[in-house]
């Protein structure tokens, strides 16, 4: 079912001083800031050779990552994301075999304007698993 | 500096469960698992289309995730690991732009027979950060 790495999501304190950082020490391509008002979050994209890192911070009062960057207040890898042909087929699969997708179990418009659906942690060894329709 | 993302590292609490459900329910292609005596891991890698996720347990008395697992009994995403073309260059960079990179500053052969460094996750927002050389 899963193809490509999509993208690592790291939460960031300080998102200007990361995406410097990541573009002068490690000399990665780093893009523009974008808010991304509808899902709570200010990024940057880090884009490697074969995939791309997200680096987000909260935005907005309800954020959903302002928990995570509370609890690890550091920063910290957030979720890894895969792809999929189709995520509907995916989500039945996904039910059928008892995974517990998050929220009310149907994909929802991503990020990047695609649909997606989150797998939570407890079931994935304490990984966030993001998939994300090609 | 930075070229592809090489690998994921997620470290599991039951290795073969874990190869399982990312073989059954995500529907990857899984390795056999592999031991790394001298890297204290036993591991299996879940190949992508574009790079691999390695999932992780403790191997032997000295394991250098030993302590992770215990601070994170259910699992978690470990670190992250990019290709550089020369490892040697690239931490003599680092350590002119003062990163702190971990043990004695020195690359060492890593779990591929690759050398290796890693920085350290409060030098880049609570990210374990690994280099290899390509």
């Amino acid at each position: 079912m899963i193809g490509c790495l999509n993208h690592v999501a790291i939460v960031v304190p300080d998102l200007r001083e990361a995406a410097l950082k990541y573009q002068q020490t490690l000399g990665a391509e780093v893009s523009e800031q974008q808010e991304l008002v509808d899902h709570g979050v200010i990024l940057v994209f880090v884009q490697l050779a074969n995939t791309k890192i997200e680096l987000l911070h909260p935005l907005g009062a309800n954020s959903p990552i302002s928990l995570f960057l509370e609890r690890n207040p550091a920063g910290g890898i957030h979720h890894v994301c895969y792809e999929v042909d189709n995520i509907y087929e995916a989500a039945n699969v996904l039910q059928e075999m008892g995974a517990k997708i998050l929220g009310d179990g149907e994909p929802k418009i991503g990020a990047h304007g695609k649909p997606v659906l989150f797998l939570h942690p407890k079931e994935f060894f304490g990984t966030l698993i993001e998939l994300e329709q090609k």
